[in-house]
């Protein structure tokens, strides 16, 4: 569609502004609107005991500083995988569409896993969104990457990300029904993957990813 | 208004460019406020069965996702839209705003049919907010078209997709009634609308529709 | 603040571009979250008669129109009155937040005005709202017109535009006493003073508003 | 990461606009999803008397509005900021996320002092979340300093405005413990820190920061 209708007004270039701009303000309000779960212990707060509030509060500001952190590294990708797109295409859009619905369940679980972390069920939920939020994003990440081939402009960096993305992406289904086995292999799970994004240096990454793409070890500087 | 300051300011050009960020804006925020309403089974989770809790859970996620799904479409096409006038009038806003008031009626009516789903009343107001939408839509789309071709800029194609999206309104019209006479028609309707314009390949449409513009059934690709 | 540095770092002019682009998304969040106002009656529909539904909606569903097309017109003159300043100061951020300000309590008093439709104290508080907001837009206004004035780019068209929301300040401040008189006449102002800017060529104007400035009677063209 | 990309990408430039407006929408929600905290003396308005009522309301709508002042305060310092930032790194992404953090707080800790102004516990936690944001501020303005540094372009006033920022940031520290002892004690730091931002001129600076920067005297005019 979109092609259809640039070719013939070719005055104005279908860039990918427009899909950047929808999709920081959708992680914006994500982003935003989680914190609104947060707010239950604002109850507590008249004549409760510090000991008793922070009991309760805690579990909830470490899922929701997870999720925010989880967050945020999907957003900066983002910002990296549409640089790789020359222009936009109808296929990006969906791609793109796709990634932020099952990003729109994020808050919903941080939810769930936040009043109930140590039920498996809650567990298992929070991994199954990730598992599929990570599943679309290498899916958005491949066809961003196959416009540019086409223009001619692909890089083996993204390819080598890809490889990278999918085994964390094999790391969170694990967590779905390992939650069954123990909460805290999951919980684990939930943890080891930011900081694997967070922290590059200090991960045994194979060789291909290390040391012949400094671009790589750089990742997260 | 905008056209009289604008002939004076002629150094500033009065593009689309705002209405564009400020629709994007209005319809993240619709698309990201309806997950606020699948929170309610999140009180399930401590201690509830996990067959309950997918039972009470997978209407409201269906609900959501259609709606999702349909507000997507209208995003990429709103797009389109507005690609076709070359410049923004005083109309365009009204007609946008128009368009934005009836779609931010979306989340209500999504959160209504979500937790009655078997409610023929629920129903058939799903579907009068969807065909308030379209109808928006559709005067929207011609309003934008009537500035292109005051401009020199009209295409057939704008007015084939107008053809295409009355019919699909004259549906979602319908799906109205019919919802009281049995909930799953107005259901069919609601999952054929969208699989309509997602799948465009698939439909029977009239010969003028699809044969001689290419733009046509290349809609969605 | 914005003066010193960009005197220092002339190679990037001060525009208005992200005053306008923060207060669209303030103005877009608004105007969409009074919508999750009126998800109360969703509880009704399972089990509800549809003529109880309606009775409990349609009040709010009238205040949130009435809200909604207010902002709307703020929203478009928001644009226009922006257009008038050739470059952005502190002030002109000063006045614009505390526009956002008082536009920020508008969903409140809707959903107070909504629940309680016949309570003289919500009229008034309504009214109360309303008259801050207008009485901050003609403020702004006034900045802004300053700032064009300094560049040697004022218009009378402005002025009287000033004289004209000034007259409608007025009217909304008087609504707030009224309301204890009967809240019919606080609703008939705030069904008049929208529809004076939506139908601009119906209403009485003073001849100096209307024959000798085309501008003032395409208003809302 | 940008860093590696944009050196291959070089016909795009990594500017700092998709910061600038990620952050702006997530200040946008932030500075209006206060308001929803608001909401619930709507309950009293039906049948209220109103003396009762605006007891109950006004000390929630002080501390709305010192907290809405606050972000308005650090939304402008945040424009002026990014500014000194001739290009993006990717820790001024990170450091820019971690003040998004800790003003996504600012909602829960001003709905829990607006439930419990009297609650020393609420009053410290206020003052918490308030001395991590202007922590923050105070990185993300080093680390913009240093970007510009390196380009050549730092100004002797970012480290003025650094001295002033640390100043006050620790003056919110200690209203954490202050709490504890009188609550009016950290109410009175809550008001004479955006005051101080506010009327700079009537302010003792120390010399240094006062007589030979112009720039400081005229911050916030």
């Amino acid at each position: 569609m979109a092609e259809t209708l640039q070719s013939e007004l070719a005055d104005r270039p279908p860039g990918t502004g427009r899909i950047e701009s929808f999709s920081d303000g959708v992680i914006a309000i994500l982003i935003t609107i989680m914190v609104l779960e947060l707010k239950l212990p604002a109850d507590l707060f008249p004549g409760g005991h510090l000991a008793e509030i922070l009991r309760a509060f805690w579990p909830r500001l470490v899922v929701y500083a997870m999720s925010f952190l989880m967050i945020a590294i999907l957003l900066i990708n983002h910002h990296m995988i549409l640089r790789a797109a020359p222009h936009s295409t109808t296929s990006l859009y969906w791609w793109n569409i796709n990634l932020l619905f099952w990003m729109s369940l994020v808050p919903l679980s941080t939810a769930v896993l936040g009043n109930a972390p140590l039920e498996p069920t809650a567990s298992a939920f929070y991994g199954a969104v990730l598992t599929a939020t990570t599943v679309s994003f290498t899916l958005l990440h491949r066809c961003a990457v196959t416009i540019g081939s086409r223009a001619g402009k692909v890089e083996r960096l993204h390819l080598l990300i890809i490889y990278k993305d999918t085994f964390f992406t094999a790391l969170y289904a694990l967590s779905v029904p390992l939650a069954f086995v123990s909460i805290y292999i999951s919980m684990a799970i939930f943890l080891i993957v930011p900081a694997a994004y967070f922290f590059p240096d200090y991960v045994p990454w194979p060789q291909s990813w290390q040391l012949h793409e400094p671009g790589i070890r750089k990742f997260w500087r």
